[in-house]
């Protein structure tokens, strides 16, 4: 089965925003052993369209358009779609009727210009939204199809994997099942993590075709990827071998693993406070409330994530933390994470402290960095960590170390 | 001029990577006024090459090429090329020896198969490489042009400065500048600003062909954008348009406007904190800590961000800043806000309260949300916020809606 994928918008085509659309629909494609041979962009122009369509349609059984649904004058993906599949278009009564609840569940007015997102090709079917307004479409073209997604990456994704790889999958009538799974791993760069899995790397290459591969993905903040993909007949044996898999990874990889597919490193560190039935405060200097945010961002943190301190000014450390001297140091994220504790009366306390630049602070350098931990009748500590790059970058990746501190020792607690 | 980028690598259609270089290509046409109409990726099939130059080089007067020219049996640009001119390749001796000398200053042994990125379809020229191995091409196709450069990002963005721009300007005989700059916008939809500037748009269609463009971006919670874009024979005169037409838009969009280009929301509340002498202070409960991390993301930040309370647990805003009673409400907002500025000295207190979901809170639905504002001799308030989507969603969407109420508030002081 061979679906290309069409991306509209002149933003586009004026270098104004990436296309990460493609990317993520391509790798969705792979993921399911639909083959992709031709990606392709064009403009919001009703002439242009229906050519990408039309050349689109004569190499590959279907294509995926991503884009030109909104309600404005430049989104002609649904006339364009009509045009190539020599049809009219209509306003479909169930559109309609959803877009209407949309907009009144909203509690907002809606404007003349968005009815014509209720507009469909005559015989294609809507994909009903269920985050934004404008209906996704299928539309048959001959023995071919055409499905037509919004350009919104979440709307995208949702429509991708509800209606578009669904029907994809039921017209190939495919049967084996690709599956794959992503170990999350921080703290090893890319070539030490290589080296340490080599040994398996080799016995699945001798093991020759069929046997599951492995590639590395160096995700920046999110350290360094390992995902495995696995064919097999069935999603329930594609499992199994998954399963033999991870573990075979894990015994290599060790507690550097942090995470599954979504797994993030605040998920595995509520993960291991519910465990330990522990609560978190958190002091933050330099990350300034991205570890508080990831925090309340992973679902039922309520259950250990107490609240946090941004003390962003060294008078609000002082106050409320009750330090005193030099404030990039490791005494002083240790003092931190115990005046947290205190001032919250949380079990765990978590703390950040240094120079994210683009100035020294102190005397001392932007990437200069330590993060304190204060726990149940073990008094507090802190720890330099190794940070580089610009000020954001410092500071996502100081997040991911002091969770990786606090993971690391919860684990061997 | 039109000139169409065909990017190639498997990496792409499998998703592996995204297409970064395609971005920047296009980016550096629209500013030298070269139309791009379509962008096409395909992976390292020769046949499949070989037709999508086919397909580009009938629709637009140029083609740039992007990837393949390394020394792997995957790297068939070259191959592809001759093939669409209907020539051979020959070993070039210049291309030769530049290879041979970048091996030797490098002190690396040159193994045979980099040869073949000396190879050359005849009557093309190349482009010498000054940072890597693989030279680029300029391939005449009767009186059209295929321009192949490497994929490595820096090593295209200097040929493409060097070479492929002067080049394809001089084919194009062209002066003009393409300049664009966009209008943040917060608080009014897709289509409600649509409607606004709906009498500028008319205006500028009616002055026919040459006049400025605008496009809307829906930015999810970064707003939505206008785009205007202006052609003109210098960067100064396209200058001066785009200030003329940023004025219009203003006067007719007023002041949800909240920036230019990459200034963000919480860039426009620093900049007026900054103009007014004031120092704020947060108190976050539903939104965890965003607000107090995009506002260290901005540089500079320390003049006017003191720091904040992220006040989780109902304990920690009933201790800290003073609460008592129902927290899903506009006086706790309120009183969260008044809290703040009292407990880190500030100026300024800005709170935000609310139920991210999934589950309801005090009896309120998901998206019931609250920011509080307190201001130096003018007490405290709080206002409803007007959120939906799902947790995360509603979380920045509270983040923007709760600096928006600062922003707007200190416009009007």
């Amino acid at each position: 089965m061979r679906c290309e994928i069409v991306a509209i918008g002149t933003e586009l085509l004026l270098g104004q925003i990436t296309d990460t659309n493609s990317t993520y629909i391509a790798e969705q494609f792979s993921a399911s052993g639909i083959d992709c041979h031709y990606q392709v962009r064009v403009g919001d122009n009703i002439a242009r369209i229906v050519e990408a369509l039309e050349v689109a349609l004569g190499r590959a059984e279907a294509v995926i358009v991503c884009g030109g649904l909104g309600p404005t004058q430049d989104d002609l993906t649904r006339e364009a779609i009509a045009q190539v599949m020599g049809v009219g278009l209509y306003r479909d009564d169930e559109a309609l009727r959803l877009l209407v609840s949309v907009f009144a569940a909203r509690n907002r007015t809606m404007t003349d210009n968005n009815l014509q997102q209720a507009d469909v090709p005559i015989g294609a079917t809507i994909i009903p939204q269920v985050m934004g307004t404008a209906p996704g479409l299928i539309c048959p073209v001959g023995e071919k199809v055409i499905y037509a997604v919004p350009g919104v990456p979440d709307e995208m994704k949702e429509m991708l994997a509800r209606a578009v790889l669904p029907d994809l999958l039921r017209r190939s009538g495919e049967v084996a099942v690709i599956l794959s799974r992503t170990l999350r791993t921080w703290g090893l760069g890319e070539s030490a993590l290589a080296e340490v899995i080599t040994p398996r790397v080799d016995a699945l290459d001798a093991a020759g075709p069929g046997a599951p591969t492995i590639a590395f993905l160096a995700s920046g903040i999110e350290g360094v990827k390992v995902r495995v993909t696995v064919k097999a007949e069935s999603e329930k044996a594609a499992n199994v071998r998954l399963d033999a898999e991870e573990a075979e990874l894990r015994a290599l990889i060790g507690e550097a693993v942090c995470g599954i597919d979504d797994e993030t490193m605040e998920y595995a560190v509520g993960e291991l406070l519910v465990a330990h039935g522990l609560t978190l405060g958190l002091a933050e200097s330099f990350t300034g409330g991205i570890l508080a945010a990831r925090a309340v961002a992973v679902p039922g943190s309520s259950r250990w994530f107490t609240g946090g301190i941004v003390s962003y000014a060294s008078a609000v450390k002082e106050e409320l933390l009750g330090l005193s001297g030099p404030v990039v140091s490791v005494e002083a994220a240790a003092a931190m994470a115990a005046g947290v504790r205190e001032l919250l009366h949380t079990d765990v306390g978590l703390s950040t402290t240094g120079v994210a630049g683009p100035d020294p602070q102190e005397g001392h350098e932007p990437g200069t960095a330590f993060a304190g931990l204060a726990l149940p009748g073990a008094g507090a500590f802190g720890t330099q960590l190794r940070l580089f790059g610009g000020r954001n970058r410092v500071r996502e990746m100081g997040t991911i170390a002091a969770y990786d501190l606090l993971r690391r020792t919860l684990l061997n607690l």
